[in-house]
């Protein structure tokens, strides 16, 4: 039996188009951000896909995208689980600070570590910051101890990966077809341990936004099958736009 | 210890705005419903109440009308759950007829006892009829011996009912701040039950769209405090508008 999981990046967010850090920052959808989250939900209507459950983090831009992508599915009833182990990675003091200026300030290399490194935290808030998310409603049920004041690569999969085999693997084994929509760096995770790639490898990979992946997986959930939704020219576009942020002063968004 | 649950009844709909008898039918919101909706959200933040919880319907107006007010609270982040059993009231072949033409046909007497008695169906939909909520995906989990051709009041109270006191009761009694976003008639039921309204009294109970009902219940659920959100011309206003629609041929929304 072949079980389905489909990912979704989050849309543009405003502050994306700011060129902010933002990671727990919660920070809406951009126009575009929407429009890419309407098409993602086309896209699946148009090809047939459907789903059981949804998942989304805590955060708005992704809760937005699931939501647009199921309105245009017809399939708003869906139940949809929110999980505060599928945020962003958390940027820590980075969070709020233009790019260009956090590269001009400690040079790109620093800024470069500390986007592209495995387990290389940035800056951590201090506890009274009001950032720290111990401080936030949304966060009030979970103990101080789990929550991040900042995350490398490697926290962020260290509480993404735990929370899909509790909550999400059992669903899929039961058959469930099952859509999350999160952020670049919570799915990362996944693609990391469902495709089973190294550290290298899963700090060179950049998932486009809004273009749905799709995952066909066994019943050890190994992956059987994968592809990316839409029109090959437009997700190859995506992917060289994500592939050349990286070299300019516009640094990808997080 | 006082528990505290706010049902909140959906916007007006693009249904209600062209005078259609809606039930089940998946219409979203007019563009005055999603204020409506906004408003709430407004008034929630503004006067200090939060939720842990919230519940709605299978149907768009009232998830948009959940989603627009947890927006303007800063709230999406709360767990939602969504479930037929809060749905409106199955209109059965009514549903998507015009409620003057309908007065015209059957006459207003017949439309009244349709509308307003306590224990009367509308005419029940053919089992083949493609609105029959069996032939439609959002239900495909449910058995079909528990989903409506056609409810009286009566009917929509007997799977209100037994929802709120299995899934909602033990989440009050667990401490947990309530909030329920859905319909005139399963509204009605929830107010009947928690305030032991009788037969008569329900049905000639009106509750405005998008005025949030507060209650303050006691361990056993009953009453202890009861109290509109808003404006107070506003909410008299509203309130003479519904009260008034039943005596003109502009039929009042279902």
């Amino acid at each position: 039996m072949s079980h389905q999981l489909v990912l979704l990046r989050h849309g543009e967010s405003i502050w994306n188009l700011e060129n902010l850090f933002t990671g727990w920052t919660d920070v809406d959808l951009s126009e575009a951000g929407k429009e890419e989250a309407r098409e993602a939900g086309r896209l699946f209507k148009e090809q047939g896909y459907e789903f059981d459950i949804c998942y989304t983090s805590y955060l708005k831009r992704a809760i937005h995208t699931l939501n647009f992508a199921l309105e245009k599915m017809d399939a708003e009833w869906l139940p949809v689980i929110k999980a505060w182990q599928l945020n962003e990675r958390h940027y820590g003091t980075l969070q709020g600070l233009n790019k260009s200026q956090t590269a001009e300030k400690y040079g790109e290399e620093q800024v470069r570590i500390w986007r592209r490194s495995f387990d290389v935290q940035p800056p951590s808030l201090e506890p009274q910051d009001e950032r720290n998310p111990a401080h936030q409603k949304a966060y009030q049920n979970v103990a101080e101890n789990q929550l991040p004041l900042a995350e490398s690569l490697k926290d962020t999969i260290a509480r993404v990966i735990p929370y899909f085999d509790k909550q999400i693997r059992p669903q899929l084994l039961a058959g469930k077809r099952v859509l999350i929509t999160a952020h670049g760096n919570s799915l990362r995770a996944l693609v990391m341990y469902l495709e089973h790639l190294s550290q290298q490898e899963i700090v060179e990979l950049n998932l486009a936004t809004g273009i749905p992946l799709v995952y066909s997986l066994n019943d050890n959930l190994s992956v059987i099958g994968k592809q990316f939704l839409g029109n090959p020219d437009v997700i190859a576009a995506k992917m060289k736009m994500v592939a050349n942020q990286g070299k300019t002063k516009t640094i990808e968004r997080l």
